[in-house]
Order: C-alpha cells, then structure tokens, then sequence
C-alpha cells in the first residue's frame, strides 16, 4: 500500500544511450556492463522502482542482441532498447545530432566553412526525422496511460511534438543537458529545419534546462521561429556523490591513486578530466599552463599537470583532427620546457573512470575550463572527493558556474593569460583559503540531488492544464 | 549668405582608411590616387563643402608623406591624415580590429581554437587604446566649436567616450558598418575588454547601424555587460549609383566589357564580385554551383561562373588561408565538370573596379551569399547597372536584404541545396519574371541616398541633449 505518500504516475525516461550498455562476455552473451556515468548514475535508484521505465538506443552490437529480449531488468531498472536500421541511425546521430545541433548549441562553428547543408545534409535530417519518429511510435506503444514521458537532449528534438499528436493522453516534458543556441544561432539552419525543431520542442508539456541562460536562449530561439514556447523551468543536474565516493573507495582507484602518487612524487598537481572534444577547451588550457611555466621558472619540475581526456565520437571527423591538435601541443609544451627529469604535462587519453576519480582525490588544482557547456558535471565530481582542498578554475561558460561562483575561480575560456593567473593564484594559495573555498564547494554542490533534478522534471510534467499537452501552460 | 537654408554645423568624419589614398608619382610626389569605392564616394560630393573634415590614418608611406602637409585638399574634401607609429597601429589594426572584432561582430570565430587571449594579444589591446586615444586627441585638438562628429565603424570603438571627455561640445556619432555582436559573442571578449568597448561606444551622443536586428545586438550587448546604451538609430547606407554609371560609362569599363562578353560567349553568365574574405562565403557558393551542374547536365558549357574576388588583409593569416581554400575549390570543381572547351569557374582575383562594373553591366544572375553582412553594397551597385534585366540571389544574413526581400531570391548562405536551387530558379526564370524582379529592386536601391545617410547621422548628433553628451538622451 502507499497510501501514505502522494502517488506518482507511471514513468518513461526515453534518451538517446541507455542507462547500461551491453557487451559479450566470453560465452558470446550479452550482458549489461558498468554503467556509463553522467546522467544514468544518479538516476538508477530512483528509477528501480517498478513503476518506470527506460527507453533507448540499442548503439552496440550486444545492445541489438539484448534488444531483442524485450524489456530487460538491468541491475533494477527497466529497460527497453529500441533497434534502429543502422544506415538512419548514423545520419541522425553522427550528421545531425553531434555534427549539427551538438555544434550549432555550443556555438562552435567554424562558419566560414561549417555547416554546409548539401544534398547528403537533407538526406540525414530526412533520417533524423525517422529516427525521432520511430522513437515516439515505440514510447506511445509502451506507455502506459497518462503516464510522465521525460525527453531528454537534442537527438530527439522532434519527439515531443510526434508523441502528443499520438498520445494526447501523456504528459511530456523535454529537458536539454547542453546549452540552447540563441536566436541569431538557430538561423544558421535550413529555414524549415530550424522551424520543425522549434515546433517539436514545442509539442511537450514543458521544456527544461540547467540554467536560465538556456532557457532563454530557447524562448528566444522560437519566437524568433514564430513558434511560442511551451512552459519552461530550470532545474540543473546534481552529481551522484555517494556514487563517485563509492569508486573512491574502491580497490581499482586505490590502485590508480599510488600509480599518481608515485608519478607526481613531492610536486603540485594540475587535475582535468573530460571528453576530449572542441568544447571542453583543452588547447587553451595548455596554453594557459605553458604561459605560466614561462613567467614562473620557480615552478619548474615542482607542479605537474595530469590531463586525463578520452577520446570520444571519433566518427566525427572534427573530433578526430582535434584529438591530434591536443596531442601534438602537449608534446610541445612538453618539448619547451620539459626536460629528462620532469615532462610537464601527463597526457592520458586512456577511458578509465576509477583513474578520473583517482585525480578527483589528489588534485590541487582541477581545470574546468569549457568553451561552453550546459552545466559539467566534472566541477562537482571532482569537489565531491577531492582531499588535498583543491582549488577549482571553472569557466564562466560552464552552466555550473552559475550557481559554484563564490566557491571557485571563475575564467573567461578564450582568455589563456586569465586562465594562466587563475591556476598561479590556485597553486600560489595559502591553505586556510584554499580550506574555506572548498568547503563553500563541497556545501554547495551537496545542496542538490539526481532526486531533486527527477522531481524538477515530473512536477513540471504535472502543472500541464487538463486539457493535454495541446491546451493552455502556464 | 546662408539665411535660406537651416544652419548645418561644422561635421569632421573620422575613419580609418580615408577618402582617398595616396600613391608616389614618377617624381616620388605622393599624390591623391583614385577613391576607395565604398563609404568614401557617395560621401565625397557631401562633404567638399568647406564646412567639413575628413580625419583618417596614413596607412601606406605616400599617406605619411602626405599627412606631414597637415590639411590636404583631395579632390575638394579636406583632410587630414594621421600619422600613427606602425607597430601601435599593427596591433589595433590587424590583431584588435581585423583578427578580432570583425570576427566577433560577424561570428566567425572557430570557437574551439581562436580567439586565443594570450599576452601578446591584450599588449596588442593596450595600442588598440592607445591608438583609440590618439585619433580622440587629433579630433579634440581639430573640431570646430560644437562640431558634428560622425566616427566610423570598429576601429574606432572607444574614440567616442574619449572624446566626449576631452571635448564635452561636440556632438558624436559613432556608426557600425558591421553586423553588432549580440550579448553571447560579446562574453568572448575578456571582459575588462568588453565593458571597455561598451562604455566606449556608449560615450557617443548616439550609435548607428544598417538595421535593427544590428542595432538590436548593440543594446542587447551594452545592458549584458551593464552598460546603459545611448541613443541609437537605424540608417542603412546606399550606393553612390551615379557613380558607378559613371564608371560604367567609361572606356576602361567597356574594354572590360567586351572581354567578359567573348569570354562567355552565348553562355548564362552567373557573377559574384567581392572581397576575397571569410564572411563572403565563396565556398559555398561554389559548392552550390557545382551541386546545380551535378543536377542538371544540360547547363554544362551554357553557363559561366565568373567571380571577381580580390585579395584583402592578406596580413591576417586567416585571410591568407582562406585564399587558397578558394582557389582549390575553383580548380577542384573546373576539374570535376569542366573540359577542354569550358571552364565553368573562372576565378579572376585582380582588383580591377572597371572590370567588376563591367561584371555588373552583363550579369544574368548576382550571387551575393556572404555568412553575416552588415548591409553589403554589391547588392545594390549590381543591380543599379546591369542590362540584362539579371537576378539577385541574395543571402538573408546580408543587412540589405531586410529592404531588397521582395526583389530578390533570397538564401540561407549555409543552405548549398537552397542557393543551388536559387540559380537555378534565376537562370530558368522567364524575362517577364525577371524584368518585374530587376525594376522592383531598381526602385528600391534608388529611393535612398548616401545624403540621407549622411543626414540621418547629423540628426542623431543634433538630437542631444543641450547638456552636452553626458546628459539625458531621447
């Protein structure tokens, strides 16, 4: 019975890559393997509860052969994975979602150049259209009546529209993790093109962000369109702490940890960790770091920065020929100051997470340096474990910055001689500052759950007028 | 006696490249070359009045000779030129100005790798003000009492704040003949720098753009950084027609004629003349022509693409790259269709006026497709002397094609499937269609003037505040 607790609907989580993935074990089985972080992880408890379910892509191999079980128990939650015909999978993943409206939301067009929307370009968003539409007919076969359906990111941004038109009797509510492109942005894409996204994300009951300035940059995006915006709330993803200080106290990231200890020896430590990809910044990073190493010889051979980025989307070409920019300006860095006792900069592109949590611990300083990110969860993670009071240098871009201001030192990305004093003043710190700074942190980033960000969503589900999703929002 | 005609007050013009340049004769006699189109000659009748000055920077060495004279008359303007040590103006000139803020107002930056604000660049900022402060001072030590004062464009930024304080009689208008940056682009700024350059341009008794959605990203920009704008107008700028019929009336241009004429022979001949730079969009403009030659065979050896585009800033290594981009694609595409009897590109980069009025005369088709533009005169110049009733295929992101939407094909200047199909539509028109097309736009180019742009300038100045321009303004 619970009838002492208000009761919640029936739920449906639906995005792009699954809370597990599935890999063959040595039978040739497929079996769900670690989870994959991020998102997921904060949400597994929540969502093992029986009365949710999850849907997503099958992406690899052994996801296709699961999918094909039907609904899977993984570790608790359950799971449908939806197999799509790989030929439109790829144009809507890599051409339109991650080379298109990934770029075009970060603002990280090179336009003199990209995006060109040629014949091939058409043909993928016809894909990217399948693809959405495929998704929605699997959620309103699935669903069950008047149920909460949270959409999440931009692979489906034409979800929420197809899914009211076939099942008026859902409420359903899309929330975006990366930043929203403001108006002038949206106009790079084909007239029609921008216009459809807007009325797709305009179909859910209410549309959600990590911040204000997303937000913002959505309404304004679809008036610009002539769409009006559905209603809109703001709700940023928490990091799953207790699950970081699981894996650091685990056996693996001990391992990991004396494998750094041993590597940094009596020297500072420079921690970062992300996907390696154009917005997270890494390049001006290491400018930064060599601006510094050049005006302050003092710190030769007595600071060490650990980079540890893996590589991620290699089908995109860009991703690619960044991968090589980032590892041939290492080794300059390396080449200029660097010497036979001392390499400046580790650069580890290994994918490894218990090694991540490992630099979390030990850092004296995390670099967060993104061009623009809708929130970054590495800000908090790495706070969240972190026992040296490290001091963490996070870009204004990033949507966490918002709400971590007071506790951090704030850098404006592109601005490498901003970023070189942020990590000498980091390292140059005395210790009761560097102590307050992260306990303001620590505080700060506790003071939100994956609990809190869920219940965002559903609450922003049920202010929906009675009338469906097609009727008056507040 | 002037009692007939309201009083107009004494104006001074400041810009950075002056009305005319100045080159060395036979004898090593720096002398007045012919006028920079542009700006410089829909204005020159306007202001050979004596009642006005030209303030603008020696830029080659025939100028620095040229400016030790003090006021020189060219061609009836007066001016001076200022004579600015080269490593000061290097710096404003191509890292500030060129590098980084025609990039920023025209959102071209490749986000991930530039802008880069590292030491060298915020010394190159330091001249940038210096160079700032030099042309205030040259204006303050020059204007007449209670002068108008009409500085041009990006360049120039802080020269109204710095001048308002020197000189508190004087009216100041500062105008944007670039698209403005909206409040995202500016946060790329570091952001001492952007609020220096907001108070700046805020310092003006009113700023002036070619459209609201330009003077729209100014006010937007100024209040994020939390600077209050000034008065602000809307003014766009018109071609100088009868000069260019002159031009097209002379026998310079009709040599050029008649070798465009045996070059295409009976072919449809589609033009492009333009600055050889990133915002132009040569590329895709190219792969939009070859998308239509791949669809319809039956245009091959029927039609010509022939685009004058001349070299500019080739100090700005971008520029330089992109350069032979445009040359390789030319060549790729000559290569991929093209046989021993036809070139379907030909690529002329002389810069040879006569020759690109000549372009104009016989056009059947203009593309005009750059990325972002603040208003782009080639729209309107074309047209203004073409006879062959031709089309315009005219990017959106241009700032003429707010007014010229109804008389043109327009473009999204990403879209290489929408501009393929726009030449096509334009070579397959009937003339009956293309003659209402080419009279409408004719009408529209006609109805304003460069001295209506000039007065709308002179109104702005006029409409301050007698408290002078740090009182209360409209």
């Amino acid at each position: 019975m619970q009838d002492q607790e208000p009761q919640r609907p029936d739920l449906v989580i639906v995005s792009n890559r699954g809370p597990v993935g599935f890999r063959f074990d040595e039978q040739g089985r497929a079996v769900a393997g670690k989870t994959a972080g991020g998102l997921a992880s904060g949400l597994k408890p929540l969502v093992a509860d029986g009365r949710s379910l999850w849907l997503a892509v099958a992406i690899t191999e052994a996801d296709r052969v699961a999918s094909t079980r039907g609904r899977i128990d993984a570790n608790g939650i359950q799971l449908e994975l939806l197999d799509v015909d790989p030929d439109i999978y790829a144009d809507a993943y890599d051409i339109v979602s991650n080379s298109t409206l990934w770029f075009l939301h970060h603002g990280l067009f090179d336009l003199a150049r990209t995006p060109v929307f040629d014949r091939r370009w058409h043909r993928a968003w016809d894909n990217y259209r399948r693809f959405n539409r495929l998704v929605a007919e699997a959620v309103a076969a699935r669903a069950p009546h008047a149920a909460d359906v949270l959409v999440q990111d931009y692979h489906l941004s034409l979800v929420p529209r197809l899914l009211a038109e076939l099942r008026s009797d859902l409420a359903i509510v899309h929330y975006t993790h990366t930043p929203f492109a403001g108006a002038d942005a949206m106009g790079i894409l084909p007239t029609s093109v921008g216009r459809e996204l807007a009325e797709g994300l305009a179909g859910a009951t209410a549309c959600g962000f990590h911040t204000s300035r997303w937000r913002d940059g959505f309404t304004s995006s679809l008036r610009s369109l002539g769409v009006e915006p559905p209603a809109t709330f703001v709700a940023p993803l928490a990091p799953d702490t207790s699950g970081i200080e699981a894996v650091a106290a685990d056996d693996a990231c001990r391992v990991e940890r004396d494998r750094i200890e041993e590597l940094r020896g009596d020297m500072r430590l420079i921690v970062r960790v992300d996907r390696l990809e154009l917005s997270k910044n890494i390049l001006r990073g290491f400018q930064a770091y060599a601006d510094l190493l050049e005006r302050r010889p003092d710190l030769h051979h007595r600071v060490l920065f650990l980079a540890l980025v893996y590589p991620s989307r290699q089908s995109v070409p860009e991703y690619a020929a960044y991968r090589r920019e980032v590892e041939a300006l290492a080794t300059s860095v390396n080449g200029r100051f660097g010497d036979a006792d001392w390499n400046p900069i580790v650069l580890d592109t290994e994918d490894d997470f218990p090694r991540a949590v490992a630099g979390f611990t030990l850092y004296d300083v995390l670099l967060v340096n993104p061009v623009r990110d809708g929130l970054n969860l590495v800000a908090m993670e790495g706070p969240a474990v972190n026992e040296a009071a490290g001091v963490l240098v996070l870009s204004r871009e990033a949507g966490s910055h918002t709400f971590l201001a007071g506790h951090c030192l704030g850098v404006n990305p592109c601005d490498v001689v901003e970023t070189s004093r942020a990590l000498e003043q980091a390292l140059d710190m005395d210790p009761v500052a560097r102590a307050e700074l992260a306990a303001g942190l620590v505080g700060e980033l506790r003071s939100r759950t994956p609990a809190q960000w869920l219940d965002a969503q559903i609450q922003a589900a049920r202010n929906r007028a009675p009338s469906g999703p097609q009727g008056p929002v507040p």
